[in-house]
């Protein structure tokens, strides 16, 4: 059945020694035998790349080793470049871009490059015949793109969300657990290694963004645009909001969420109070989740690790087998000049239910102020709730809204932020249902 | 990329206009647009078969239309056989070889056949050079098939299980949520259409077994042997037993178990104790979930809807979607020839812990009858429970073990259902970590 039994070996090249690189070299080492057997053909690493020559715990003799990665795309001897450098452009896109044009079929985990070039790469590879494929940049070990494209490829797709972000959600499960402040688990989360020195990247939720933008697209094949992503990350969120969440049966989850309504893309990145009994709720610590709807399966919900070497590595290696047995999907699930430039909702239009936290001080009427601005903006409120008093003192008061436009909360915000009683800026955090 | 762009229309026949069959015809009616521009080629329905002609809510005009589904099999004018007649020999079976021997591709979503005859069927299949695809035998719309044969192929399996019946779960949970007695339930479910007049495929396990013997086969490429298949059902699952794993942190599921340990293959389906914090504790009602452990990407669980019209039809035209575009993957992930007759490892070998539940006259004397018993067979007791004390009345006594061997379990139950004081037979539950 399968036309790849038989065939010659195919020859891998490995741009990137780090983390995923290791664990991807170690993965083709160790699990050999089987992937021969199940691809019907030897895949064999011939070059690997790295700025730096070191141990790393794992042999590379028998490699033809490139200290620029670019010159290996170019010249090993190799039908696959796999391209774990990382970072938006420099060298990654280079590689990228050189293994597309050498006829090579290229491999990637690097979602910022995705999210930023995917469009004109897939374009590339298309025009060359070369496969490009990227399970690993989203979701790590979980196999969510082959689910969108293939598994789910008789489905109207809705909606697909999730945990992408392992850090935010170690974070975010860490001040869950012990009381503590965002500042205080970040370091300690840096000292551990689940989170980067520099961490921009994953509180301020640009990698979710990264990886939402690609999964939208996969979704429901609209054009990636990574601008459309409306994006906040984490660091605002704090204890008192998750106290407050627990109590009202919520807990919260830096979500990305896609969904196609009329014809229009929502693409957004931020905190969210999801109902405890959820699935994505009881996803705790580093790992990730996917959830994905559509109009025949109904819902699909994807749980495992989103990062680390060794799951972002069995990614990556599925990638090689598809290529190794000749399985072929375009890059975005349909050509890229198939694409179609839907229209991005913006989020002043989004509808949905709110979580507010106002500080201030416990003054006669401050409550009368605030609920005259929501019914001015329209904006229903469901339930408040407002238990320490101590006059004059500040105090939080916390209320939940029914659906409404976000353009509304917005509107409202701004004016009780101006209130005298208000001694800080309102907090939101959005309501999901799912 | 995709070498199936621009290609012709695959014709497709479908076998069976009950359930799935329905599902399937609607999905590609609904969604033919959808499936035109990720295949890119069309996807259309040439033939139909049915024993009745009956008004089904779909339209059939412009297909032609069989009594016989074997003759449709032989003489359509199509590509792809999609077989959904069910049952694991007749007419379903005919249906699949015929198709094979004209040379046509074969999805079905008929576990009971491929667990009877998927080795004979797949050997046939790959000798004709044609694909057989199943991915809606096993949890309905859950695109597990492709998860492990292609998503995990860079992995070393050890394990894969899960919850595969979702009339089995939905009888479980609703007895959890209602404390009434299975028999109760079950009669509900069949007035709901959650069950079958003829329940004893779900409810005994054999259905499981089914699914579990193909899971096994994907997931560690041995031969499928329905046969090695420990099976046990839900009938004897009992309201008190469900109050007192509450009580003990724990929720039963009926599940099936695939485990490879030293080169021994452990497949099991029965009801199990599970934490309630595992997976596959939360998964409830209808659904089903399916975990895959493997060496690289540690673990992956995916939840879904296991059966229905639409999530099935999900799962069958994604098996279309891959023949059409010529994606290929032997029937087991591995050529037949190349499955390894693993070793069983037989029931009586199992190692794990166990909640007892003995139901005993309360006289002196009988916890320490017991105990010996336990103690003479190496079986070491985690906890005991003896709550309602009533001299010379049947009280239940509960006990959890350590992990031990089944067959000193088995002897120890033998030997405490003889004891003058144990007035019915000991119940037995198998506690699992996971």
């Amino acid at each position: 059945v399968n036309e790849s039994h038989g065939r010659e070996t195919l020859k891998v090249a490995i741009a990137g020694l780090g983390t995923v690189g290791g664990g991807t070299v170690k993965l083709l080492q160790a699990n050999a035998d089987l992937l021969e057997r199940r691809c019907g053909r030897a895949i064999a690493i011939t070059a690997v790349a790295d700025r730096y020559r070191r141990d790393r715990g794992f042999a590379v003799d028998g490699y033809a080793w490139y200290d620029d990665a670019v010159e290996m795309a170019r010249g090993a001897d190799a039908d696959v470049v796999v391209e774990l450098i990382g970072g938006a452009d420099g060298a990654a896109k280079d590689v990228c871009e050189t293994a597309i044009a050498c006829g090579r079929h290229v491999v990637t985990a690097n979602k910022a490059l995705l999210a930023h070039h995917g469009m004109a790469l897939a374009k590339m590879a298309e025009a060359r015949g070369v496969t490009l494929a990227y399970e690993a940049s989203v979701a790590g070990g979980i196999p969510i793109i082959k689910a969108l494209r293939e598994g789910l490829a008789g489905n109207r797709r809705s909606r697909v969300f999730g945990i992408l972000n392992g850090t935010c959600n170690y974070i975010l499960t860490t001040m869950r657990e012990t009381g503590r402040e965002f500042d205080a688990v970040l370091a300690e989360a840096q000292a551990l290694g689940y989170a980067e020195a520099n961490p921009g990247l994953d509180v301020d939720g640009i990698d979710a963004a990264h990886k939402l933008a690609i999964l939208a697209t996969v979704a429901f094949g609209c054009t990636l645009d990574l601008d459309a992503v409306h994006v906040e990350g984490i660091r605002h969120v704090s204890p008192v909001d998750i106290a407050f969440a627990q109590e009202l049966g919520y807990r919260i989850k830096l979500l990305g969420i896609a969904s196609l309504t009329d014809g229009r893309v929502e693409r957004r990145v931020h905190p969210c109070m999801v109902p405890v009994s959820a699935p994505v709720a009881q996803v705790d610590g580093v790992f990730n989740a996917v959830v994905a709807d559509g109009d025949f399966v109904d819902r699909i919900v994807q749980e495992g690790r989103g990062a680390g070497e060794r799951p972002t590595a069995s990614a990556v290696v599925a990638d090689i087998a598809d290529i190794a047995c000749g399985r072929r999907v375009p890059t975005f699930g349909i050509p890229v000049e198939h694409l179609r430039a839907l229209p991005a909702l913006p989020m002043s239009q989004h509808r949905g239910c709110y979580y507010v936290r106002l500080m201030v001080l416990d003054k006669p009427g401050v409550l009368a102020d605030v609920t005259s601005i929501l019914r001015d903006n329209a904006v229903s409120m469901e339930a408040v709730l407002q238990r320490a008093r101590a006059p004059g003192e500040a105090v939080p008061v916390v209320m939940t809204t029914h659906e409404t436009e976000e353009l509304a909360m917005t509107r409202s915000l701004e004016q009780i932020g101006q209130l005298a009683a208000s001694i800080e800026p309102p907090r939101m955090i959005r309501i999901e249902p799912f």
